[in-house]
């Protein structure tokens, strides 16, 4: 059989994969990209896409019924065909003829089927019609396969949904319980909910264990009001399916039963089937790398995006995409490669300045580290909190704005290491902050950075104002 | 007559004349603060707060009435009497009571009359109830009167509306002629058209003179989508009023008959009764001052806000306003000035960075230079412009989205000069261009700071894009 012979193998057609390939492409590679399901990955079709598609409606209902004299007009009920229409539109109906053609245009080769290592720099592609592509990389294989979600053991006999399912439904269950409470599990919780299905949570410890606990605390209140029983601290002990509904008993005795289950407890790398074992990897393993994305201990293979377990984010995965086949094609020439901090090169905003949005009612918007992270580091941290409600641009955007913002800076530096947003409408406020924590600018200059009456980003004065100014009586503080 | 002696006078106590009290009663000056009307300005009561809290309502149902599913919900009438009442707690119903007591709590004196310059440092205040009150300053005197609304004689003898009447009214006319094209004017037309007010336009030239013409253009689609009849260009002629209605003729023969007339047609400045002629200046100029907000010619004397016609918004005013307190109390302690650019006592933004909304629909935000701007200004300059509906955030938030977004380049020095958008729910993008401007991060840099997917913040990874990332084969572009 004939081999065919490529700069670079990508496998996994995501936006990550998708963002290697065009890098590599514009950096003068012959580049292939392997897919086995649908070009676009999960983000496209089972994640990031179909979720908003889902949440919006409800979302923007809430923000309308948020302001008098607008709330008396939105009083009539969501229209649950309409919502699901919108949302298979959102996808294209899961067929990925666009992105393919995509990359066709940008003179990337797409070859579908399930591909795995079978030596360095050497893919075996199989289709699902049996036919078999061999292919060699000159120089490198990007492994971009992402990851998936774990079902745990406890759930595995009842065959739970995954976000897969919740994301792609049809038709919605009269009652869902979903175990866990990470972002996953906190935006499909307000997703179904807010589309008037009876969620229960169960959750083993805290919501979104990582972000700053005032954030946590304002989804948490939001989902109570959204009528979501919640049950924390708890685990599922057993489960079993009625012909109905599915009847989870909680491990301190108590029961929960619903016509679905979803579990969204955490995801495990794609790896399992790559055939690792044949470069002297460890299938089902995450694939450690360096800076520059590359796997450690090889000069060929690099694993980007979810893969590689560093960020589990779609936008952080474009963005070492963006890096990855960048320095695969400057490695492949003999050109320099720039890995210094900020460098194209390198992903350093994987370990500075990490941005997240979580579009549940509040939104939680985070970049950069937490007050406690900051403190683990070692940082001289200083923390900002500011009421959102206290501002006229939140004033303006709702009645009864609640909401919180806080800052973490560097007290020797004085500038931002991180911030966190939780309230209607902070979803687009992060990235102010992203840019200031990424350009390190200093606080004493961005009071010229002046934000516009009366918006939300009025923020940044309060943190400032909080932070201090130099006076002629007092020195900063 | 005894003379009151203080560090500071201020004249007028809306936000900007705040401000400048607050910094420099930090700074240990002995402050007062004179106040005619309400204390917290214009801004407070007769213009941004409730010009928004006027429009909020409509916008926010137009963005449910974006979105299917939640369309449906949605398609009830605004409920007119509960929108004029939240607009009146927006202003806490013209009272000033808080806003006084913060003015207490900060140690800043109140005396409430109409101040008059009657020599160098003395100011002559003028009670409703005839109580006159001499003050004498150690240092300086601050003028913070603001702008008034400019009528044109075409109009004066019908004693139209100004920005203040149409931001208080109680009652809404059935119809309403408009005169004028800048921001207010826009806002204004936008504000009474969602309310059911058949509006028309009289506008001279283009709309929104200084902003991208692509931004103007979406606002001028916005008004007629909303039915606003815009007689563009055109001026009146001659105005008259007949028992219920205004007639106006344009300069084209036509007519329009309306309820009521609103003047929007630029700000005069509010120094024609300041005594400005005993201090060798002119009543009714407005007042040149230098980067420390002091007016020319003088070291004691000095304006800030619209009456120095650097910048005509709240926001820059309160930005000047913290320089010239901070300055002020350093030359009266003998102290170091930090007039350097960017400095802590100069307004360097009023030059390079002036941020600002327009809340229309849709809305239009922009910061730093236009294109034009920058071309006229000499800069070596790159337009990269964005198609928002390009992005998933756009589709997330709206079907049908249309915006597009501006980034003014200097191709030399890679930093960004300014930034315009135009589009639904822009106001929260704009702070982020604003603290590249002001913090000239480097596009290359910029490249780190990844946008959350799917929002609106993905315009920068577009323009990015446009711009160029230095790849093995390519240099940027």
């Amino acid at each position: 059989m004939e081999t065919k012979e490529y700069d670079l193998i990508v496998i996994g057609a995501g936006p990550v994969g998708e963002n290697v390939a065009d890098r590599a492409t514009a950096g003068g590679l012959r580049t292939v990209i392997v897919e086995e399901e649908l070009v676009g990955g999960s983000c496209s079709y089972w994640a990031c896409v179909p979720s908003k598609a889902l949440l919006r409606p409800h979302g923007v209902l809430s923000e309308a019924r948020a302001v008098a004299g607008a709330r008396e007009a939105a009083a009539g009920d969501l229209d649950l065909p309409a919502v699901l229409r919108r949302r298979d539109a959102a996808v294209g109906d899961w067929d990925d003829t666009g992105q393919a053609d995509w990359l066709s245009s940008a003179g990337i080769d797409l070859v579908r089927g399930h591909g795995e290592l079978i030596a360095p720099r050497r893919v075996r592609v199989a289709a699902a019609d049996d036919t078999v592509t061999l292919l060699a990389a000159r120089h490198a294989v990007a492994v971009c396969t992402g990851s998936a979600p774990r079902v745990p053991a406890e759930l595995a006999d009842i065959q739970p949904w995954t976000s897969r399912d919740a994301t792609s439904a049809h038709e919605l269950p009269a009652s869902l319980a979903i175990v866990g409470g990470g972002v996953v599990a906190c935006e499909l919780a307000t997703a179904y909910a807010g589309l008037g299905v009876r969620v229960t949570m169960i959750v083993r410890s805290g919501l979104l264990g990582r972000v700053e606990p005032f954030a946590a605390d304002a989804v948490r209140a939001g989902l109570e009001a959204l009528g979501v029983d919640l049950r924390l601290p708890a685990a599922v002990a057993e489960a079993h399916r009625t012909e109905k509904n599915a009847v989870l008993t909680l491990d301190d005795g108590s029961r929960v039963v619903a016509e679905q289950v979803l579990a969204a407890t955490g995801r495990i790398p794609r790896t399992s089937d790559l055939g690792l074992e044949n470069v002297g990897l460890v299938p089902g393993d995450w694939l450690a790398v360096d800076d520059t994305l590359r796997v450690e201990g090889t000069d060929w293979l690099y694993a980007v995006g979810d893969v590689n377990h560093r960020v589990l984010l779609t936008h952080q995965g474009k963005y070492q995409g963006r890096a990855a086949g960048d320095v695969i094609a400057a490695r492949a020439r003999g050109g320099d490669v720039d890995a210094a901090p900020w460098g194209a090169h390198v992903a350093t905003a994987d370990h500075a300045a990490v941005p997240q949005v979580v579009f549940t009612e509040p939104e939680v918007a985070a970049v950069g580290l937490t007050a406690a992270q900051a403190q683990d580091a070692g940082h001289p941290v200083r923390v900002l909190d500011v009421d959102l409600a206290s501002l006229a641009g939140a004033a303006a955007r709702a009645d009864d704005y609640r909401g919180r913002a806080r800052a973490v800076v560097d007290d020797d530096r004085g500038v931002l290491l991180g911030a966190t947003f939780a309230g209607a409408g902070v979803a687009d406020l992060l990235q102010a902050a992203t840019i200031a924590v990424v350009g390190e600018v200093p606080l004493q200059r961005l009071w010229h950075a002046v934000p516009s009456f009366p918006t939300l980003a009025e923020v940044w004065l309060r943190w400032l104002e909080a932070y201090g100014r130099e006076s002629a009586l007092t020195t900063r503080r």
